[in-house]
């Protein structure tokens, strides 16, 4: 009723509070840790570091080494779920897949615990991912009302029986953690709903937009209350994570030539940092990490120690430059002591980088060393068994390469002022100096334009990227200049390859739909579209289980029979055209194109009317039989056909179809594997009578609670193997009429795919039925029709109330 | 071809260049002339006070109306569509809805030069939403390759061919120009894509992002050349139009209150804003208005004559406060001539109210004063016959009232500082000073959440608008804040109405789709959906008409007729279960119900058996009839019933029905008005057989060019009433199969409103084609199917090819 509405409502609002404020907690429980562990670290080693250096690097190695087995530990053994960023999974639950584990409750706690370890540890990784992971898998929980395996349920939040409800929380949940992540609130409602989501509506905006604001008033109430030093190391540092606000504001047009660079360059390095943590996570996944979980916590133990050399024993190779001039109000102290360099992923290095004050901190030697070294173990980190980010590594290396190019543009001009001065000596006049130590200054803002290059190049994001680096740099006045830059890194990149999530997600088989159709698909129609299926998936196995099933439950209509050698059932009928053909055949391939002819024919399938066809052959068939195979499911089913059909294939979906009374076949609707499974496991609605229980005047006495129907997200759910039935049980039927979707998505056969992909992806859909061209048009709908006034609606009601409705 | 596509490609990248240097040019223009008048305006005046104040005020007055005549002449007598903000007829052209004029080449230069006359007149009315709409003309002028009014087209330009094509121009154009108004690009962009368009792509996103970093680039750079005083009294300001960057970063819990209360005035306002506006516009439109376009421009004149004297007048009626201390760094001059004072709608009086600077200068007794003033202005502006935004009057007056919510913070802090102090003289110690004087530099943070409120509880935009206030104010650090006030005012503000303009969009008869379908929806199927027509349309002269035609055209199949007394053509057939209703019809309204309850029934008219029917029984019925009617053509049709249909109704598209060989009739696609009257225009496809003239192994000959069928936007098209044909051409025939779209989109019968609706906003649709439910299922497409690997494709086309295709 209305209470419920309401109710329903003011949960939903509730959960998008209750997301903000958790998120927002485990942000900052997460910064918390590591900035304390970091602090220990370096305070332990610094001072051991005055008395013995090998002690000191020691100590330094093992608390890193600590820090990383303490998460990878976590992660392999209790949540493996929770390795890597989990972004591209995140991404395809939105977008319709839902991978294993990646939600639960386990998963949650490991990858906060996992990201403390992983992040304090100073590997080449950043705890941005990890946070947006955290959220969903927050939002998620809160959904289907806690976790089920843990007894952490509440009857009363079990409010969100579909799919589109709880990925509907998902969203807010990404958003709430890249906006704890970078406290960018508007950022975050823009990278939830331009990245992950795969279909956006206006509603749903505004609650993510709720969440964020959420998030960022509990990130900054409890900055403010670690301020007072309750936090221990943490707690220095505003709201903005790295203010260059008071930077300078201008830039002549002859700096844009640098600035396209920049993004040219981005372009490049994104694009092969994709191509290489392509390589290396797909090697690791077919060999590195089939040797168990003992191999993945070694790998990273190495790297940690490998991390560890490189970030203690860099520093020591250089030789210090002199602090040129001693700034008292720089809270970066220079030289500072070897040990401290060390934890480069550290958000004080990136603030150095875009620092104005550190010109002569950084050499262009060092620079480059610097950018060879951590671009090298970001590659390799990725994709270890720990939770991490890619976007504090991205940034780290996109501001390094932007310092670089702006050392050259500076060194470039100051030569030229040198040529087009009158000696060499006098030549360091004043003006120049003055405008050099200007240039000097606007170095920070070619690193700032560098890290966004490259999260544009790798990531390919727009305007939320764009956001994000505002809102954690806090200076607009760049933001034309971060536009452009990121406009042409992503075009370079994109001549290369696709965004890191993109490769990541098809790496991992999660099926992600483009925003764009292919462009063959304008030449298709809906119904060649439905036979795409991989032709590998298909073994010979398959095809002799389906030969035995398609005795019983294909569905034929007068028109069509199929001929297999060994199962003569069906009577040789009228094939129309397709009979001229078929004596020609010889090859299994011949069958294909032929069968193909056939189908696109009339919809039919082809006579094959050879004796000796072998079992190649019959496979080749059968191969193509499946790919446009639709198995469906009569009104009334028997409990054994249902088991048969469901263990003969792997589909989800099937169409239902009834006859009505005139004889003429019917499509009453779609149902589910995963409802199929819940009916079979509870038994309480099979019945008897082969006939379908029309209780007319009342309705089916409803025995299920809708919510047995959900599928927990991120578990495998039943499969049919579990379900134990008895002879007796198989002998019965079952009315499918009352659990079906009555009316799912039906576009016409000969629509073009890129119109149904289009549906599909907006629409966010599972399945659409393709069904022959419709025989006339019961009505249109136009803009009109749809503009119901709500005086002028209830009236409608009032009219369907008083008529008699007959089936 | 390749090199087609290519081209394609190339010139929509152009045209967003184009767009986005269009509309920055346009946007300079347009300041540079305002801000030259005002200057000049105020020059003079001062010049001639210091002798008369008299005269100095006569002189002010007829400076203006000069400015207003001149814009609201040029408006009037040249370009009607110009006239108000422009943003709810871009919005309604995005949703689907073309109105009359708004997209032209007069529309544009009357919205330039008309919003330099009204917006340099100091009237309460800003220049943003004229240059929302300027963007947009721009980009459609350049989408259809230029005015052919006024012989400026280009051939190559007319690529875009497709509605989506041009809507995605506009929707760059529409970005372009709030990233111009507010140098806002990101705002652009997102305004862009929550406000005017109705659905998303990520591809277009892109484009649009593009265009907007062409405008920052544009007006910054035009700008920049500004500085050097090129522009007179332009130049002065940076690029981020009210900067408070310098402002203070921190507020405490308790002023929490305090902005919840700013956010629910803003709510409260906003919705006043909204409905007195559309009491006004609505009375304007029916009664003023209608006098012709006399009255329009005396009705502008006097308004800025009213506004003239107010902003002039008011202040002289306080007293002006002494400044308190000289500000050598600030350049704001107090006490201030009062001449100076009058131009309220100007970006200083704004960075006054902003400003931290200004403690002293407004007085809550001046500010309540000017805020009734000013409200009272800006809603009797809204809807004069004058280019007009609503941006910058809600900032003003948002900005004022926050600042008196600021201003009554402070003094409550002040008293009960006073009373917890020791005594009343000793309690104004040092401490209590400065902690005021902090509260005071708060004041201009006040002024911003205040604006931040208005625009949202008026406008009811959430993400666009808080990036827009945080571009223009360049303070990053109240986002969390500007984000919950919004959040209130927009919930107060939805409790009353709708934003503002769909409420002038629903008044100007805009059918705008809402994002979220009615509740009532979900209860209706899409059959009882297709007969939402709006009873009031149709009149008894219709249904006459109606009567006449029904004999000829309207398509009944076997079981189905309807009999109308006086029009005895169709036989009484079979009706099945309907017959036991008919002999009880006593009166129209039992007419409607019964015909209702037949409909529901089995999709056909009921027999109407009644022989005394009267003439408003019959209009009655046949206003349902019409309600549900589906007017179909056969594929080849005679003109004269093409042309005695297209007269016969409005509607835009209409089912082509064909019989297949076994005799069942197939729904083979839906041809729109425009095209056929194309067609009836053209005559070239004329032909005198009845028969469809099969082309076998060979197409159609192609007489049309496809630009041809394109509406040119925002004209009227062609009417049947235009076409003139002998009544040799009425009696052949025309084959339609070439020209229809062979498969749009359909919903069976029984699907869910919600449903329907969802599809029809998400993809954009203007006709969607309800069909009985299908009899068998061909196939089913699910996500694997669309994720076509290149490969493949290229092999499936292959055997596609081999196929032979038979009809």
């Amino acid at each position: 009723g209305k209470l419920y509405v309401g109710y329903y409502i003011g949960v939903k609002w509730l959960f998008s509070l209750l997301i903000g404020i958790g998120t927002g907690l485990a942000a900052v429980l997460i910064n918390i840790s590591v900035e304390n562990f970091a602090g220990w670290k370096y305070e332990l080693t610094f001072s051991i570091i005055q008395k013995s250096y090998l002690a000191g690097f020691i100590v330094y190695v093992l608390f890193n080494l600590l820090l990383v087995f303490s998460s990878v530990y976590i992660v392999t053994r209790f949540a493996p779920a929770a390795a890597g960023s989990g972004i591209p999974e995140i991404k395809g639950y939105l977008n319709g897949v839902d991978t294993h584990g990646i939600l639960l409750f386990r998963t949650l706690i490991g990858k906060i615990l996992g990201s403390i370890g992983s992040v304090g540890s100073g590997l080449a990784l950043g705890k941005e991912g990890p946070l947006v992971h955290t959220g969903a898998c927050i939002a998620s929980l809160l959904g289907q009302g806690g976790s089920t395996n843990y007894h952490l349920s509440s009857r009363w939040f079990q409010v969100f029986k579909s799919d589109r409800d709880r990925r509907d929380l998902v969203t807010c949940g990404c958003a709430a953690g890249v906006a704890a992540a970078f406290r960018a609130p508007v950022g975050g409602v823009l990278f939830a709903l331009e990245e992950v989501t795969s279909w956006w509506r206006s509603q749903l905006m505004w609650r993510v937009f709720f969440t964020s604001a959420v998030v960022a008033v509990v990130v900054r109430t409890a900055m403010g209350w670690c301020k007072s030093g309750n936090c221990g190391h943490f707690g220095s540092g505003g709201f903005i994570i790295w203010d260059i606000s008071d930077g300078q504001e201008d830039y002549s047009f002859s700096e844009l030539l640098p600035m396209a660079v920049i993004g040219v360059i981005g372009g490049l390095l994104g694009a092969l940092f994709n191509q290489l943590t392509l390589f290396i996570t797909s090697w690791r996944r077919n060999y590195l990490h089939k040797k168990g979980n003992r191999v993945k916590i070694i790998e990273v133990c190495l790297l940690s120690m490998i991390t560890s050399v490189i970030s203690f024993g860099l520093p020591l190779l250089r030789s210090c430059s002199p602090c040129p001039e001693p700034e008292p109000n720089s809270d970066i102290d220079c030289p500072r002591p070897p040990g401290m360099y060390g934890n480069y992923v550290n958000d004080d290095a990136i603030r150095n980088l875009f620092s104005a004050k550190t010109v002569h901190e950084f050499s262009a030697q060092s620079l480059l060393t610097f950018l060879v070294m951590f671009y090298t173990l970001a590659v390799v980190t990725f994709g270890t068994a720990v939770p991490a980010g890619q976007f504090v590594p991205g940034i780290m290396i996109g501001s390094t390469y932007g310092r670089l190019v702006g050392m050259f543009v500076v060194s470039m001009y100051k030569k030229s002022n040198i040529e087009e001065g009158t000696s060499k000596v006098a030549s360091m006049t004043i003006v120049s100096v003055i405008h050099i130590s200007l240039l000097f200054r606007f170095m920070h803002l070619y690193a700032l334009l560098g890290a966004a290059s490259f999260l544009g190049g790798s990531m390919r994001m727009t305007v939320s990227l764009c956001v994000i680096m505002v809102e954690i740099t806090n200076n607009l006045k760049l933001l034309p200049l971060i536009m452009l830059v990121l406009l042409i890194s992503k075009a370079v990149g994109d001549a290369f390859n696709e965004g890191l999530y993109e490769e990541q997600a098809r790496l991992r088989g999660i099926p992600l739909l483009e925003s764009r159709p292919k462009n063959q698909m304008r030449k298709m129609t809906a119904k060649e579209g439905c036979g795409n299926r991989k032709l590998e998936t298909i073994t010979a196995r398959d095809a002799e289980r389906h030969m035995h099933l398609n005795e019983a439950h294909f569905y034929f209509d007068n028109h069509t029979c199929i001929f297999f050698p060994g199962c003569l059932r069906y009577p040789v009928c009228n094939v129309g055209k397709a009979t001229l053909k078929v004596h020609q055949i010889a090859s299994g391939a011949l069958i294909v194109s032929l069968l193909y002819c056939c189908f696109m024919f009339e919809h039919h399938i082809l006579l094959v009317m050879v004796h000796s066809i072998t079992l190649q052959h019959l496979t080749d068939t059968l191969l193509i039989f499946n790919m446009w195979k639709v198995v469906c499911f009569p009104r009334v089913v028997k409990i054994a056909d249902v088991v048969s059909i469901l263990r003969g294939n792997k589909h989800n979906g099937f169409p239902v179809i009834d006859h009505s009374r005139n004889g003429e076949t019917l499509v009453i609707g779609l149902i589910l594997r995963s409802h199929l499974l819940v009916l079979l496991q509870s038994k309480v609605d099979f019945q008897h009578s082969p006939l379908p229980c029309e209780t007319r005047g009342g309705h089916m006495p409803i025995r299920h609670n809708f919510s047995e129907f959900v599928k927990p997200v991120s578990t495998k759910g039943i499969s049919i193997n579990d379900i134990h039935l008895s002879s007796d049980d198989l002998e019965m039927y079952i009315d499918l009429a009352p659990f079906l979707n009555p009316s799912p998505y039906i576009v016409p056969e000969d629509m073009s795919l890129t119109k149904v992909y289009n549906l599909f992806r907006q629409l966010g859909l599972r399945h659409i039925f393709v069904v022959p061209r419709p025989s006339h048009v019961i009505g249109l709908i136009t803009r009109k029709d749809l503009l119901i006034e709500d005086n002028e609606g209830s009236a409608a009601i009032e009219l369907q109330s008083t008529s008699v409705r007959a089936h």
